[in-house]
């Protein structure tokens, strides 16, 4: 299988999280690229190729402008305001307040934009969101090109970013942008498989009103995990995207039984949509002893169920999101993999 | 004039306050209260007493009670969890999210009831803030038994507090809970005037769609200040409280003589609402040497626009709110104390 790999995902380093109450190291960190890089190579996965640079046209279907152009800037605009932590929102357009208003201050600009404050913005935080989206793209390249399936190790992770929003470690949200390319180039339905521990609330919210790209999302009950906002079971999407979302919600201490079967119910509403392609949003933080998790699945029903994946006989882009028991991350995700190929 | 004041504000007493990407020390201190004790003594302003108990029925008329309900029990459920810093939301229902539940984890609890992020619950925040409450009751209730008027050296303030909504150091609107004191007790207009520099965000929400108690708030253009997403001049009252909130939004850098024609112009609208009573939101942090705001008011001008609220010859309940350069925060209050009473 096709690796694509960028070594810019190492300039989104920031120092901070927010977490607890406290400002700890983030969760989110370069060692977690690097940890399943490792495991590619040593495991002989395939060739590992840097991405190509798609411009902003791709990711400009996804998302906002202006959003972008806050994403890029956001870092300077916080410096010249005189602070001294990363960038981190303090304050949002909270329940019934008017949300149409972007302010001028960063501060106001930064909780506009914002869906969390776990995620601090500093220093390279674009450049390493811009290079991500471009390993999707890349690999959603080699697909069109012909390949069978490609993984694309992006770093930041991508599906809690909404049209115009960040947060969840995510900026730009690399499976959805690789799933509107497949559309923009002729395939005329899609579908995201989010097996993340947590909800891609950012993915659902960008396919909500569409019937052209299914999504179906297996993560940790919102009422006890983040997001906590987006995931429940009746969110089934609105208008013509009405009954092409699909939410599993499920509770602490999940194991890989039950896991399993939501996603054989997943993968069965997947064969019954026939998409010309198939999207992972691959998060390992399912994983037993994932630091901010509850599922409880073993480095060995990752392999499972990647076959169970590689059994809907699809095109099939494989795209990183989360995990963060970094030792076991490069074997889980890999296993996945090899799974998928019936390794 | 009398003051009304009550040791337990120093029970509020969190140690991390989230400013420009750090946890600093709050800027909202218990220093605070005891500067301007000190000063109300220093200047022999009139007599001291502490607060009666008014049970929770006259806060439960503002406020939803599952939301005091959560901040009286917010530091245990945080503490349980495991959390080690003092209970700072980190995930909240952002803009297009469904808004409507209330997820049983306490971190998905903290971000719905939360309006912001600098203000950290911790220990003693609710006996703080019920006490509060009970002096700004004891001196609402001075002035329904023939006082002209009163001062409540509130702490924790109130006017971020929305009916279900915590933040900017607020948790129960003690300015709110005292006008709707008043009206149950048959008075028919109560007009709230906020002086404060941040915009009294939470005390217009709750009276915005009601005709019996007038809002005007003179604040920093919400554009370039906290709350950022309320505040704006457009912003008039809805249903039959259209016509009945007055923002005077202001940019940086304003001084008196800007500053005092608004407070001129909201005043003309009391007097023209005949109000019977007034409720003064009293921040002074539109000190020219405020640490967080940017309005240019010399402690000079807080005794010049003191005697233009005493102008208004009302029953006037005087309820503390913000202001945080410590060492003038007293000077500055009673100045404006004494300013209406024409000393």
């Amino acid at each position: 299988m096709l690796t694509v790999y960028s070594e810019k995902h190492k300039l989104r380093d920031a120092k901070t999280e927010l977490y607890g109450g406290e400002l700890v190291a983030p969760f989110e960190c370069p060692a977690r690229a690097e940890y399943i890089l490792e495991r590619v190579q040593s495991e002989k996965l395939g060739e590992i190729v840097p991405p190509d640079d798609f411009t902003l046209d791709p990711i400009t279907r996804i998302h906002d402008s202006q959003f972008l152009h806050f994403i890029e800037n956001c870092w300077q605009a916080w410096q010249s305001s005189g602070y001294h932590g990363e960038a981190i929102p303090t304050v949002w357009p909270s329940r019934r307040m008017p949300q149409q208003r972007i302010p001028d201050h960063v501060e106001g600009k930064l909780g506009y934009y914002a869906l969390a404050g776990e995620t601090s913005i500093s220093n390279g935080t674009w450049e390493a969101a811009r290079a991500s989206a471009n390993v999707a793209l890349t690999a959603q390249s080699a697909i069109l090109n012909g390949a069978k399936e490609a993984f694309a190790l992006c770093r930041p992770p991508g599906h809690h970013a909404a049209s115009d929003m960040f947060g969840g470690y995510c900026f730009i949200n690399n499976a959805a942008v690789a799933a509107q390319a497949f559309i923009d180039q002729g395939a005329s339905r899609v579908s995201i498989l989010d097996v993340d521990f947590h909800h891609g609330n950012g993915t659902q919210a960008i396919f909500y009103d569409r019937a052209d790209v299914m999504f179906c999302s297996l993560h940790g009950d919102p009422n006890d995990a983040f997001p906590h906002f987006l995931g429940y079971a009746d969110e089934t999407g609105s208008g013509s995207g009405e009954g092409y979302n699909h939410n599993y919600p499920m509770g602490p201490g999940t194991g890989f039984k039950s896991w399993g079967s939501a996603l054989d119910d997943a993968c069965q509403k997947i064969r019954n949509y026939a998409p010309d392609a198939l999207v992972i949003s691959l998060g390992v933080d399912t994983f037993e002893n994932d630091p901010i998790s509850f599922f409880k699945l073993a480095s060995d029903d990752f392999k499972r169920y990647g076959a169970t994946i590689g059994g809907l006989n699809l095109p099939t882009l494989f795209i990183m999101e989360g995990g963060y028991a970094v030792e076991e991350i490069g074997i889980n995700a890999v296993n996945v993999l090899q799974g998928y190929e019936g390794i």
